[in-house]
């Protein structure tokens, strides 16, 4: 069986987002790319989470051929190897409908940088894609939802490691990192930001978004080369 | 015992409503139909739910004429009979007063489709019925509910399946599926979609809906005669 | 040891409060009365839940005065035993700080019946007392939170068991019953209730309270003489 | 191994605030001062909760110089010194990103005494720190935090143990006590506060503050030398 300890990542990243309530029934998977061998690894469609074993996963290429697997993959695969192409320093991609992110997709709103827990993990506003044209909809759908993101991603010049999130526009997002495990966890800071920029505006509803200064320093905190944050990796 | 398999079917949709937290103590109850017999199958009146067992379930006709039991039936078993003579595609129903769904019940308004996680389930807005009017209310109650729900899919040449679900009026709402683990799923996603829905408009009260192509798209991945979605039957 | 069976209704009634999260730490209390004897069995004041037993319970009479018990009891005994002097139906009292219920009585604002939920255990409009005076605070205040409670109901003409509880402004709720699980069940209602209704407001400012019709018929339902809901008590 | 009591007062309080849902992974941290000895015991930071012993607490003088412990200290350590010699009274600090008082304090709002919840444990508004300044963000960030938490308490005269907690703009709270555990239960308190604030300004925006007379007497019951809530020392 092939990428043994990559299925073993995803299947974990996919039951992190149960375990944290981002999950309803089954609507949400992770994958994980190894970008020596140009493979992905998913999770199959529609499966209980609870009876989901690492043999069930999918392996596909980066143009979403299968591999290896008897099960259909998650039907997002599209996306997944679209922003796997495109976003060349990313390691997994994980979809969530988790709710409070999932409303301001539904919104058609970014998520401003109101405080230092999401200054910590994005490095700005987590972005909203344009709403999908009808010919978009009813052409190669799941592709066009990876090209709405990286479209965004191109036009406002923003690295996806920097803000490692966007939101689809009418539907939810799409969170990644540099492995499954970093993904998901990307994937349950979003909506806990999500949450707390919606009770945010809904006190205030032209509430400031925090200074570049803060968002810079919370930012390096955690990423830069002189991050303070945690143990050194000698630890 | 008639219908033992049905039986269990339905008791096990009620506990299922339990478990995913859409019904306090006795707020809430199942039905299923045997369409070849013409008897219906639902939970009894007021029994907490960690009592319940298959053999306390009561038989009826698609009047509501007990056939076989000792327990009075659901006082809303008048609804479900209803809902099964004038809908003929239908298998079960549920009943809850599930917080946000029930929201929007009580603010009369419809749930309108702000994006995939509805589409994916309801092919439109679920509709809300008419106030009932002092007369209904006062004659035949629980029978002039379900008209109450029947007079909207009617006014409106909505499919039952198409969107399985409806919200009463100052009530709460009637979810309904092919079978009672189908209708329980239902009701489970129609209380996630109502309460993304509230954020939804909670942050931007004239929040668009999603486009009849994404509404149809989304429907047709998991209900259409091409479903993308879940692993094929032969699985 | 007086009372038994009333300290371990009361042990119970606090213990569901805790069970159904209506309590942080300490922040609430039930009592219940025998009417027969004249007695009042009340919580002790800021022990840990998981710690109470029947004999912690302490006994007072109508006026407060202990008559049985070590401990000092609640420092809400004299809204309690006011109630039980001034409302000769009730025979428990539950007081709580739930959320959504002492949210409206911060912002001072009644808790509307919007729903049929309500009205299967509110007759009308859960009632908030007036901002208490500085000179009513500043003297017998706990005394003068039951009279503010007993003038709302007077003012209205409103049955104590037909609404079975009050908002006491800039305060929280207090709840009562024909019993001490009746008491605590109500106090679960109501927080739900106030729930639904605070999402029904957001939703719709200017939401329609149900009609009259309603309200009567569903309360009936369940307290009616003609009752349909639940098992009747022979069974 | 230096103070081991406060050791385990200090972790007890770090899980308390994981029991209670204010942390997300590790998204918080405790602290203890000893003010015999000078020093600080404090989490270490970015380690597991579930991983946590006594022997992983770090132990710093008044000015953060390591004393003993091989973890690196949280990075938030320079804003508890700065506390600990600031206000001399307080004998712990906490700093959790809990999700409502977090909302409070990305919208720069104070949060505003509505009720008795509040007035138990807040003896006026938990005040909010003005925005630090581009060059405080630059240059010592974590003890300008500080310095903005300690000029609002000046400038206003509030007394650090009548009111144990402040929001720093765009941020988080802080919060203190007597000691770890009281600082912990401080800080729960304060998130169900800030829950409620949050939901009576959303149903009611322009909703009046208590009275200073009823803050008076609430705080008074737990705080005064006549206090008439719990159980004496003596029991």
């Amino acid at each position: 069986m092939l990428l043994q300890s990559l299925r073993e990542q995803v299947l974990e990243a996919n039951l992190e987002l149960v375990r944290r309530g981002l999950v309803l029934y089954t609507f949400g998977n992770a994958s994980g790319v190894d970008r020596a061998q140009g493979l992905v690894v998913i999770k199959p469609s529609g499966v209980d989470y609870d009876e989901l074993r690492p043999e069930h996963m999918v392996v596909t290429d980066l143009h979403g051929k299968i591999v290896e697997g008897d099960l259909r993959p998650s039907s997002d695969l599209d996306t997944h190897t679209l922003l796997y192409r495109e976003f060349p320093s990313i390691g997994a991609v994980v979809h969530t409908h988790s709710e409070f992110a999932t409303s301001f997709a539904q919104a058609g709103l970014a998520i401003p940088p109101f405080g230092t827990t999401h200054a910590d993990y994005f490095h700005g506003p987590v972005p909203v894609t344009a709403p999908l044209t009808d010919a978009a909809i009813q052409g190669r759908y799941v592709h066009e939802t990876g090209l709405a993101i990286v479209a965004q991603f191109a036009a406002h010049n923003i690295d996806p490691l920097a803000v490692p999130a966007c939101l689809v526009n009418g539907h939810a997002p799409f969170v990644w990192g540099t492995d499954a495990h970093d993904a998901a966890h990307n994937a349950v800071v979003l909506e806990a930001v999500a949450k707390m920029a919606y009770r945010t505006l809904t006190l205030k509803p032209n509430a400031a978004e925090v200074s570049q200064a803060l968002l810079d320093r919370h930012y390096q905190r955690k990423h830069g080369a002189n991050a303070t944050y945690g143990q050194s990796r000698s630890c």
